[in-house]
């Protein structure tokens, strides 16, 4: 049982073809990608003579296989000579995919002389007798840290630190885009966590906040534990807290959809890696029914001997009646299944022998821990992480709000509260008017959601339910005119 | 003997002032702001009613204790009230001075599906199977690391990774203003040798080159040798560097203008710290005639105890004669003199004991080792590293088309035939033409000087003298049509 792969525009190829110029040829081309599962999105002429067309065919293909089987089709036509094949995904990425930017212009000595030498000495002994100026007069007031050893890249694994780099350039490049937040990617080539802990630490001074990226569990969770006691900015691993915000917004509008309260429902979750076990918690802090937690191991239960710390915790805050089984077996009457785990764990008969009105969140990428498809024929509500299913759950939706809120209230320390509050605003962006089993969380691209997480983040570090830095300055301060106190 | 300071934009202040509306009043207030000593720059009438004017007048001061005393005349004037007093340099730098950018389009799920998952995995694999690849396909094509620990900044001293934080954002935003080089501050908070080198080594996948800034003398030379001999990018230390170069160009040209050949001459250099070495170093390996070594211990010779590895090795390079005494003895009859130390160090009269057409670079800042007004007295050519003197000594000159030729042609290491050909080539951007004592190194504005270093840089790499990655791309292919390779 395997998920067919649709064509997406990350598959989306240029080929470069000359034709005869006859009536139909160009119909012929199209006709062919068509029929070889491709989807043709644009078509431009290059060139032309009296006997020829060169023209550029920009398709959508399911992979890589997939891309040269659709040129191979186009090679086998009469009168088509396939030029060249160009890869828009890697086009896009050729010399990277940010840069940096000066915001001060340096057209003369003059402007020279102040955001340099002579005058920048003047800021730097302001920073050196107050070190809280450092938010003001650089670029920490709006800076984080993406930072990655590239052990566990997106479903990819262990590929290291600089095959992770165009993963962190394109955070970087998201951070800015959705919550206008300044983010640098910072990947070491080093998987040691002593290591990795003290060389975070000692770069920190630049930054507002570090976004930990694709570090593998359980060596995550100890490298952003030390971290959280040693630095005065907050650290946030993005695998786990921000996919627990999402799925957490997303429970919590599917939960509404079909009428149940977290409090009395049974949830699965497989997979207790970085991802599960921040979504477990987050779920049990706010008072969840019940969660079983299955890994490699099986079902985590008390009384199970070699397990980690992490997996002990769980074991011992989960599985209220020490169910001992395999993962169909759990989730018999489950309300809810949360997969973050592996593909094709499950079955659509597998999901019919969950509860009544049950919720399926199949979030391993690209494929699911069940077909999607076959999901919706037993449970009310399915999500995926896939751009091509109703309902993705996106991280995309938490971590550009969280840090913009973060930063704006110079927050010294992100907090469960945080998480809850930007859960709670993230599903609140779907009115009571728009939602629907295949709408339990807002669109990436809704305008509305970062600025809904933000001020949530703000509203809990105001609240004083988080630590935050005395010397935060006000938002409008930057446009503000010329301050009395410079 | 102090050199008086001049107004300057780097102390520029503009000052909010309420006057009675009578017809002089403005014209007192700039005259009060000129007999105080200040230059008006800018007078905006903010507001005005029958009896009153507000007005913002801008002046440059010479120091923050200049600007006290510029206000304060201003308010013991009759009927006028000081409102606000705003220091331009600080706006200029309040919330940093560079930002991260975006150079891709994220408007739709298309093009996020592209830059982001899933279409980045096969960027990552792809790097991931051949890691040359992450000069393609990453920043590290065009992005050099700032990093300073914050022990030797500027003139300031020890002031630690924040406050030397202001500097490192202003050599980033010079990156790319003058070179189009992405620099990012890399501050560390540990001034330990092991440390750093461990640090720069692991972080150093994301970068094409490493450019040390103001990390105190003599830890610097071991950081750097340690990391030229670990890393497969250029390590480039601007203080020793940057500034070797410019000082040979600057010398180079002086020498035109005196008509004396480099192997004739004798130098005194007074500062044997990172830039002195460097300095001495670079007209050793052009065969300068006889250097004397000048620091804390007075004239490096052979058989003083209890040098460094560094003086040590100066100690046994130059001063042929191996004089012994002090600074004003040593430059009796040198051909030129070259400070890289502290203020005042040296008078008229002692410049007037040094040969005929001597050459004096007096590059303390901001107080040079000789007034440059009574240093012109008796030298044929007098340089600064000040702005508002001629022939200002600048590493702008260098460092931006030193890193620019490195990158583009993906060097994997800087060489002292670069620093020889980067010097000749700022040297030879002042035509036989401009040249004279007042022009002996073009304007840092001047826009042939980048292209020009980064072609010598270029030149020596193709011409096998630097090793490089075989994987280099050349300039044009970011700009081609779609590669058949992708």
């Amino acid at each position: 049982m395997v998920t067919t792969r649709l064509p997406s525009a990350g598959f989306s190829i240029t080929i470069r073809i000359a034709v005869t110029a006859d009536a139909s040829s160009i119909g012929r081309l199209t006709t062919c990608v068509g029929e070889a599962g491709a989807i043709v999105t644009a078509l431009d002429v290059v060139d032309s003579n009296p006997t020829q067309v060169l023209v550029d065919l920009t398709c959508d293909t399911a992979d890589s296989g997939h891309a040269d089987q659709v040129v191979k089709q186009l090679e086998e036509q009469d009168g088509v000579d396939v030029r060249k094949v160009s890869d828009r995904t890697f086009l896009l990425h050729l010399g990277g995919k940010i840069e940096v930017s000066s915001k001060v212009a340096l057209r003369n000595r003059d402007e020279l002389s102040r955001a340099y030498t002579p005058g920048v000495a003047r800021v730097c002994m302001a920073i050196a007798e107050n070190p809280a100026d450092a938010r003001r007069l650089t670029i920490k007031r709006n800076t984080v840290a993406v930072v990655s050893d590239g052990s566990a890249v997106l479903g990819l694994g262990n590929i290291g630190p600089a095959a992770a780099m165009p993963v962190m350039e394109g955070k970087a490049a998201l951070f800015k885009r959705f919550g206008g937040v300044d983010a640098w990617p910072v990947v070491l080539d080093t998987q040691d966590t002593d290591e990795i802990v003290r060389i975070v630490k000692a770069i920190a001074p630049a930054y507002g906040g570090i976004n930990l990226e694709d570090i593998a569990a359980p060596r995550c969770f100890e490298i952003e534990a030390r971290l959280r006691e040693q630095l005065d900015i907050p650290v946030f691993h993005d695998d786990q807290h921000g996919t627990a915000i999402c799925v957490l917004a997303a429970l919590t509008n599917a939960l509404r959809v079909v009428g149940k309260r977290l409090q009395d429902v049974r949830v699965v979750v497989s997979g207790a890696g970085a991802a599960g076990t921040a979504i477990m918690k987050l779920l049990l802090r706010q008072g969840v029914g019940d969660i079983i937690a299955y890994d490699r191991k099986g079902a985590l239960h008390r009384g199970m001997p070699d397990l980690t710390p992490n997996w002990q915790w769980l074991a011992e805050h989960t599985n209220k009646a020490n169910f001992v089984g395999d993962l169909p077996g759990a989730i018999e009457g489950a309300d809810v299944f949360i997969g973050v785990s592996a593909p094709n764990l499950l079955t659509g008969a597998d999901i019919a022998k969950m509860a009544d009105r049950s919720i399926v969140f199949a979030l391993a990428n690209p494929d699911p821990e069940v077909d999607p498809r076959e999901a919706r024929q037993h449970a009310a509500v399915v999500a995926t992480g896939r751009s091509d299913q109703p309902n993705q759950i996106n991280n995309v939706l938490a971590f550009p709000g969280v840090f913009r809120g973060m930063l704006d209230v110079s927050a010294e320390e992100f907090t469960e509260e945080m998480a809850l509050a930007a859960a709670r605003a993230i599903a609140d962006v779907v009115g009571e008017d728009k939602i629907n089993p295949t709408v339990i969380v807002p669109s990436v691209f809704d305008p509305k959601v970062t600025p809904a997480v933000a001020a949530a983040i703000r509203a809990v570090v105001r609240g004083g339910h988080a630590p935050h830095n005395p010397a935060a300055v006000p938002e409008a301060e930057l446009d503000a005119a010329p301050e009395e106190t410079f």
